[in-house]
């Protein structure tokens, strides 16, 4: 029905036309290949669907054992492994498969980031030729399983203040793994109740009595399906969701594994006990070898991003064909007739709430994905060696927290939503929803919980923020920071044009201009960065007061940290409008651009909208143009719903993933 | 640690002391007894916990009947019945034990829901003498087991447009109830795929060829464990939560029943086939029929603010004994030091962010708690007699919808966010937040799905609002709502001079008074009731503009869909804060009645904070005085910090009902 005709801005408007196989090419880039073996393969294996409902733990952790290794053999999951070794030589393209495989179970795709990303991941960044040599041929086809003892139950995501030891024993010249106590035993370790023989285990390193910090080591902890002689295992037992992935916990009571066993790349003990780094400052050579471990985080991120396509293809679909109330008769009364009520209902997505609650989600799927573009590439490019310097590495770790924080917060919020907006019948389990739900929620704390790398995120803007003032001396910084008012930052930051254009729309203008230039990317982007640069500026003043006033650090910080999580929060959101839009600016014109226009359009106002009280309040935005930018992504909802299911349809989801059989039809 | 010396404000402050019996007492009320009997038969079959984790889903409906059945014999279940069936006669009683109820298996709640609050409130509601004769007495011991079968496949929660089909034969003096096709089928309904030997079915009566809208039947569906002829039942399956509950799908195939089947309490078929009722319009002889019927609503509500408290006390208890990082070198950089970090690990609930996470959620279960007893007693007095006129039911019936969608939503986020709160340990199944997740998400939608139970709301709203004019003549009343303005709410609401009090502390006062009378609960309320006028004061005009300008109806109130919520959304909000504000102002002074003015000041100004874009908007907050609300949130967050323990304990919630042996110690 044409709910269009209410403006003149609606009417006027070309509808474009949207291309579906050719949008999916822009999707799945360079890397089609790759995502369409794994959309075969996730076909072909389509029954681990129903498996993940009907088998018990231990059989159905068999099975994703049986669909690990099955896929393995396609070549899928070794993309990112030197071919020498039997992979596929191209980290991006590993990357890429790992986002596709989140179209279906879960428990498959994180049993494939447990084997293939963390565990062999480790051994290959972590590790020399002599581990590679060892170990890589046999991890890649997924015969030698193993797993990553990082986390342990009392220092969850703090790993440098991890509590097992290893240390060097001259003598034997071995490593002694012990677990000190159950806060330090590992745990929520992916494939230690079953399957893992080895383990790359992350512990304290003390060699003559010194402590050098985190190291990892290769600890076999299983043979023949006996746990090995020093290692006790506990199974983490039944978890909410992802129980194809056999979780435990380890405990190492005075385990010896060799000196080779030190992942040396960064380090080494030599044989007369003598700890050498290439890395002279302990914070840096942690970090460092953290560092190497980001694809875990860039995977992750992309994988939430596809979990949430896979619930908006569903409800959207469904919006399109299930009919609900005669839209009248509510705003009125009933109009009593059985039949007169049936023949007008109105699609659900004709509904102006409808709309509201799913495309702007929409818009921001798109908005992700393309960010993700960008956090891929940087992986690859940086280790590749294409782009390897230390700022490229700051960066991309920077941002692959960010992308990993916002694209799983993404998906646990669009999948709830999604359910909702389906009624009951997104209660059951057939329709895929209850699966995405329990399997996902991980995803916001695994691979470094949200608000935890979101901290990181503002750290490393804290840090090129002091950066600029590095030539003041200590007092002067001080001074100069906290002294910093609006127009520093607008006289710093390099989008200096862009923010006069912001501030000729403040207060005062005309009112009937309100609206004008809204639809202005170039506005959009600017309120992103005016934002981000103010709320820095403002931690920043608020550090240094705070230390100023010698209060204790940690009051100083607790107070602050809502301000923290903010401004890596809109750091990262300009990210991601910033690579949409070079998106969007890149393609040829076609319906497609225009089509991605609208989203991106959609996605940037919805997301002024969404802090339009921040924005307001540091005056950013007059009342009325607030109102007008509601207004606005009112208007935008409703140009891209007669678009919705071609959109969702561009995302190439196999439709035996979609399961859903009453709800898509 | 102290937090609370860095403003005069905080330490000026006197801690209340929280008396934590005496809290129990004030929260549990005059319904003590019975909730002291479901904590006690929580605990002894606490065993039912586990029992869904590791049972398969045949032996655990199995396990959910007999947990059921033994309840029901200890009088928990069936308080609200006639105490010559065998019941407690006290509806207020049996809502307080249904709430209690949820501090446990969700499953056994679900079960006691469908058989003793559906079926078992139809019979007794929509039945007359005869119907409860027949199946009262058996029905309240849980040893007939019944359904409720009104949601259909095609009609979610559009029960008047429902499909099934009751033709009056008057030859033979029989109903004849038909499925006419599967959008008919009845779907998800409690107990019919296993329990259930008879079913309350809602079909639309057709009498000599006439139609008469929705009935109630009783109709036979199964007897010893045989499908009754004419009757089709399918298994839903496995469901994302509840799955000690067999829900399923049933189709009549012209299957007889008697006439005296016809539930009659407000509508009758003579034998000659004469269609009576004292209630002439059909449309108010359907919404009395479904009105009675409200207790589900207010139960399920009620259920849902509960879960939220398991949810509550666990992430708080964890908070309070789990350490995690030094917060001083997540602001600066790290230590290096693995001692050092471990030494000066923080509290998580000392971390300002942390606070900010779930205190204002603790504020809001308890303003909710207080809006769910005024609702129980309006229940309890509609029902019982003591007030039971129109407007009462229509006060009691939108004031249950709306209290049961912001319950509703209220648990799915805090579920979430404390499992979030609870890192990998609150995914293991072992810490309730699996079960709790999966088995209340469906809440948000059942017993009308949250947008349209508040669209409900909304519509009465409106049709108070327009009542209020009734006087004028057609065209005047349109002129009048078409034109009212701002001044005309201010001068038509009783809360005149307390919108005056608002006015006064608007943009041009003194700068230094921006956080004057924030803590005013006047202030507080008057913010709320002026958003709730304005804002339906704004839907009237958007509506009659839109039929003013002959717009199609069904694209009017699509466009007005938001703004319908948000005014439903406000109402109850107010309605809350009013309930929560009068609890507190009713105690005697003490650390309990300080405690509680805390949590009301931080659930009032929290809740004006997340709507202050809205209040900015509408002139009635500054942006000076926005900022100041934050603050004061901040500073509200860390006066409740050190009482938080306590707040959740009162709650009364059995340590077993907590499970989570690693996260509450």
């Amino acid at each position: 029905m044409a709910t269009d005709n209410a403006s003149t801005a609606d009417t006027a408007y070309p509808r474009p036309e949207v291309d579906v196989p050719a949008l999916t090419e822009v999707l799945d880039g360079e890397y089609a290949e790759i995502r369409d073996l794994v959309r075969t393969n996730l076909v072909n294996h389509a029954s681990v669907l129903e498996d993940a409902e009907e088998l018990g733990v231990d059989a159905f952790r068999e099975r994703v054992r049986e669909v690990v290794v099955e896929m393995a053999a396609t070549g899928q999951t070794g993309m990112g492994f030197p071919s020498e070794y039997g992979g596929g030589g191209d980290l991006g393209a590993s990357i890429a498969a790992f986002e596709t495989l989140a179209f279906g179970d879960l428990s498959v795709l994180v049993k494939v980031g447990v084997q293939f990303g963390l565990f062999g991941g480790a051994i290959l960044q972590l590790g020399t030729e002599r581990h590679h040599d060892a170990y890589l041929r046999d991890l890649v086809t997924g015969q030698l399983m193993g797993c990553f003892a990082m986390t342990e139950s009392g220092h969850g995501s703090n790993v440098q203040a991890l509590g097992t030891l290893a240390r060097y024993d001259a003598a034997a010249q071995e490593f002694v793994i012990t677990t000190p106590g159950d806060g330090a035993r590992k745990d929520y370790i992916g494939n230690a109740a079953r399957h893992a023989e080895l383990a790359v285990v992350f512990a304290q390193l003390e060699v003559g009595g010194k402590s050098e910090g985190v190291h990892a080591f290769v600890v076999p902890i299983r043979s023949g399906g006996e746990t090995a002689p020093g290692v006790r295992i506990e199974d983490d037992g039944r978890k909410m969701g992802l129980n194809g992935v056999d979780n435990g916990r380890i405990w190492f009571d005075g385990v010896r594994v060799p000196r080779e066993a030190l992942l040396n790349r960064f380090a080494d003990v030599t044989a007369e006990g003598v700890y050498e780094s290439a890395i002279e400052n302990p914070d840096r050579r942690f970090f460092t070898m953290l560092g190497t471990l980001v694809q875990g985080r860039v995977s992750v991120g992309g994988a939430g991003i596809n979990a949430a396509k896979v619930a908006l293809a569903i409800a959207v679909k469904y919006a399109v064909r299930r009919r609900q109330f005669e839209a009248a008769s509510e705003a009125a009364s009933g109009t009593g007739s059985e039949e007169a009520s049936r023949a007008e209902e109105q699609l659900l997505l004709d509904y102006g709430l409808h709309q509201r609650r799913l495309l702007p989600l929409v818009a921001r799927t798109y908005a992700l994905h393309f960010a993700q573009d960008v956090v891929r590439t940087q992986l690859h490019e940086v280790f590749s060696g294409a782009e390897d310097d230390p700022q490229a590495r700051r960066r991309l770790e920077s941002r692959a927290a960010g992308t990993k924080a916002l694209g799983t917060w993404h998906a646990t919020k669009v999948i709830q939503e999604c359910r909702e907006a389906c009624g009951g019948a997104g209660y059951l389990t057939v329709n895929r929803f209850a699966a995405l739900k329990s399997d996902s929620d991980i995803f916001t704390t695994f691979e470094g919980d949200n608000h935890v790398l979101l901290q990181l995120v503002a750290k490393g803007l804290l840090t090129r923020y002091a950066g600029e003032f590095e030539d003041l001396d200590q007092l002067g910084m001080v001074r100069h920071v906290t002294g910093i008012a609006v127009e520093t930052v607008l006289e710093k930051t390099s989008a200096h044009k862009l923010l006069e254009r912001v501030r000729d729309l403040l207060p005062g203008g005309d009112e009937g201009d309100q609206e004008a230039g809204l639809l202005d990317p170039e506005y959009q982007l600017a309120m992103l960065r005016y934002r981000e640069e103010h709320m820095l500026a403002g931690v920043a003043r608020r550090l240094k007061s705070g230390i100023d006033q010698k209060r204790d650090p940690g009051a100083v910080f607790s107070r602050v940290q809502d301000h923290v999580i903010a401004v890596a929060r809109a750091h990262v959101e300009r990210l991601v409008l910033e690579a949409f839009a070079d998106k969007v600016r890149g393609l040829p014109e076609s319906g497609n651009k225009a089509a991605l226009g609208l989203l991106c359009d959609l996605f940037a106002l919805s997301t002024i909208e969404a802090d339009r009280a921040w924005f307001m309040e540091h005056g950013r935005l007059t009342v009325q143009r607030s109102k007008a930018i509601s207004r606005e992504v009112n208007r935008l909802c409703r140009k891209v719903r007669p678009l919705a299911a071609d959109l969702v349809d561009a995302w190439g989801i196999p439709s035996e993933m979609l399961r859903a059989p009453d709800l898509v039809g």
